[in-house]
């Protein structure tokens, strides 16, 4: 299969084609004057993290941020606004009060937080520390009976000390990786990793080890262990969090279980190899919320003006989901609040758009991308058959935003080779702001892979990592603090161009071969 | 001034000079391979910090490691095994609980400790949290009689939004930095900082600002506010600890004072300045250990054998004590366990010293170098009126451990010309630990200064930086984790190897120009 490089692309055509790819150039200007120089999008960051809280899938915070951007899209004067159910998620869930210290050998108050979805201790409980050594489900024989209300913590002999990091927590992408990005081959579609049969592998053990992990978790239901102490990967008082329990409205009960800084558990896991008693005590409030199990997405418009342009969509978004133990400011309050300054850039310069433009805040992606393969699904097709409606046909693109708050240095053109060219045109102006890197790499993890799946552009800008990686995805410390307010400024306006040029551009974003369907279609 | 380097005297002082420098090569073979291959190091420094835990002074946990020390030298056969009172100290303190969270906008629990000798709160409170605007206690005047019960949180307008930061927390000495510290000049002995008019301006600056937080702080206890909350400096969860409260028996009552993370701190803020309401819940509980004053040095020896020199001494040393918010692994356990490592070395390596060898570890550093300062004071003169004792000559020299984990690359010969070389030659056989480099710079801040300022060699050791600085100095989250093991090995290594020589030299150590005396002796 012939392999095509962006550069040899960039050259092969010519620059005839561009003609029709802008947007008008006041637009463009007023686009960067009101970004750059009126920009909210510190404001808008503030109310979705310090004012509605974390905001996990169903959750109260979620709810507070969502009834929020819908007054504030209304009082933007954008139309259609409203919240979406996007299908059935399950419970919310939220902490209503985290307590945990060691008591013995010595007062010591813990850095952690339950786990999502577990619930409450019976009360304030206090209890010995019990050590588990156990990696099978008759490891645990020995402990029965004598778990019912005891803190629990089990021995993993894999777990290294922390190690020292002589790497920077805050990182920029280099113009050398940015360089590498952009000469990025494209990868054959469909093309599956050389190593499926490891894969595959790994996900036999995979499922073994939940299995494994499911039955212990029976077992300590069963003896009605009174918590359970888990480990938090993460330094210096970062911790982040993994899934944490079943949501759903008929889930299994679990334990009470914490997950605790690596420092506080692996200093509790030293005391008990070494034979000291350690005894904790701890108060867990957790509350489920049951009586709506829709999920929701929040929806928004600025109405096209073309006659017969005004049907297709220019779709932009990113999740409004977070974790619980921090306000989820880089995951996503950043790229939601980005993605609502260019809304709010555009209907302030009264940007009269030919295509219709529209801005979905997405829920539960923490879960598995839910909102938006939900709403793709209702709106535009199932991607398991690949039976499309005739919507599927209206949306010119949808670009997300996802990557914490690092300047946006370019795009994931997403293996589009006929997009990537018109992407290169539309940052040309952003030189200034370094970002004009198009890759034809792929990126993952997130909502624009819900349209790529049904054959719609869907792209996801690249941007620099910060301390995305290292502090703050899924983290305790994913808060305000962490936005870079020049980046988010900067990352508004480009995508607001990149709207304004899809809303204006004569035709839509070309299309890469629609996907083949894993599954024949049903009759 | 003609000013000397260390390259340069080296050069000019013959080979003949360090025939007698060495103890015997059995002896320093026998200690390198005890200590790098039979280390204990990490056991005695998971007594020190984990199992006794935080230790401030004349608190519970440092009785704990001092109990514990006096064992642990006494199972080795140290002689002259005790604890030595150095002087009033005043209150001992502890943590028993700490619980603090906002409940409104949403529930949040904050990262943070009591200040060290503060008092509870009047069990579990709730309230408010009131933003005081008050740079000078004039400006309290419209919140009287409207703070009782409530926490508070000072709006500090300087306070400036946490900065990303691109360089490691984790660093090591480069060869070039090592370099620049064998070149540095001796500074002249006696010669005061040119900026002494500025510093004086400080200073009067300080006392005033002291003057205006005693009176604020006597406010607020008239009041009888419920807490106050300050700002801890740190970041991603990590925060440093600052001076707490009086802890003298007499000192003047204070309010309940919580130092909370920055982003809890920095949260609170940015929402009470927005206008939104704040509620929190809190329940904080510390004791007070006035039973003793007495601070306490652990001191043990090998004593000397030569039956002239058996009455001289060489003493190594580091501080027990530490900050109250995690179990000062850094500061100082890693100093502390070095010391009592090279203690233990020598004794299993049955090495029968000429002269007296003496381990101090030192309590209330943390608080002004108290218990060095006491011991100094009790043995060896007056700093004041350099009025000094017979023993005074008999301390050949002392040699310190207080930067942290890392590595040793060397020592700071506190402008000692006559020293120097002596080193120089001693760390020798250390290229392979990367540990050669001799400095004239002095390093302040910690337990030599009490020696050098009666005139005798103290020094302290130089050490990769690591996290010290940026993570561990004082703050929550030094802890075990942070200790590098090889690190310590060859430091205990090291040291041990300078005690031996120090031991068997036949000269002490050569001594600089006594210093003047600030104060004319009392008559």
């Amino acid at each position: 299969m012939k392999k095509l490089t962006l550069t040899a692309m960039a050259i092969s055509l010519s620059i005839s084609l561009f003609a029709q790819e802008k947007a008008d150039q006041p637009t463009l200007q007023k686009i960067r004057q009101e970004g750059l120089e009126n920009s909210k999008i510190m404001d808008i960051a503030f109310q979705i993290t310090d004012v509605a809280g974390p905001r996990l899938s169903n959750s109260p915070g979620l709810k507070r941020a969502q009834d929020w951007a819908v007054q504030q899209f209304t009082s933007w004067g954008l139309k259609n606004v409203h919240l979406e159910a996007w299908g059935e998620f399950g419970r919310g869930w939220q902490i209503d009060k985290y307590y945990a210290a060691t008591t013995l050998p010595y007062y010591h108050a813990i850095i952690g937080a339950p786990k999502a979805w577990t619930p409450s201790t019976k009360g304030p409980i206090k209890s010995e520390v019990i050590l588990i050594k156990a990696d099978t489900i008759t490891d645990l024989a020995p402990y029965k009976g004598k778990l019912a209300g005891k803190i629990v913590l089990f021995d993993q002999v894999t777990l290294q000390p922390l190690a020292p990091s002589y790497k920077p927590d805050v990182v920029r992408y280099s113009d050398s990786t940015l360089n590498k990005m952009a000469e990025a081959e494209i990868q054959p579609q469909g093309q599956r990793s050389p190593r499926a049969g490891a894969a595959n592998n790994m996900m036999a053990q995979m499922m073994k080890m939940r299995a494994t992990r499911a039955a212990m978790a029976s077992f300590m239901k069963d003896e009605q262990v009174g918590m359970i102490l888990s480990y938090a990967r993460g330094s210096y008082g970062t911790f982040f969090t993994s899934n944490g329990a079943p949501y759903a409205l008929n889930a299994t009960p679990v334990s009470p279980e914490l997950e605790i800084s690596a420092e506080d558990y692996l200093h509790i896991l030293r005391l008990l190899r070494a034979g000291q008693k350690v005894e904790m005590e701890a108060d867990i409030r957790t509350s489920f919320y049951d009586q709506d199990p829709q999920g929701y997405n929040v929806i928004a418009e600025i109405p096209g003006t073309d006659r017969k342009l005004k049907e297709e969509v220019v779709m932009i978004g990113g999740h409004y989901d977070s974790w619980h133990s921090a306000t989820g400011a880089t995951d996503n309050a950043a790229g939601a609040a980005v993605m609502m300054e260019a809304m709010r850039i555009l209907k302030t310069i009264d940007f009269k758009p030919k295509r219709t433009i529209r801005i979905a805040l997405w829920s539960s992606e923490e879960q598995g991308l839910f909102g938006s393969r939900g709403y793709v699904a209702k709106h535009f097709g199932d991607p398991k058959t690949m039976v499309l409606t005739k919507d599927q046909k209206k949306i010119s693109a949808y670009y997300n935003l996802d990557n914490g708050t690092g300047a946006i240095r370019g795009i994931y053109a997403q293996g589009n080779t006929a997009a990537a060219p018109i992407f290169k045109e539309w940052l040309s102006p952003f030189q200034d702001l370094g970002a004009t890197t198009v890759t034809l790499s792929n990126t993952g993890g997130t909502d624009h892979l819900a349209f790529d799946a049904l054959g719609i552009p869907g792209f996801q800008f690249i941007q620099d990592p910060m301390d995305y990686n290292t502090r703050t995805h899924h983290s305790n410390q994913d808060t305000f603090d962490r936005l870079a307010e020049e980046d988010l400024k900067r990352a508004a306006t480009i995508v607001a161009t990149f709207v304004a040029h899809t809303a204006e551009r004569k035709d839509q974003i070309p299309r890469k071969e629609l996907p083949k369907a894993p599954e024949a279609p049903k009759k």
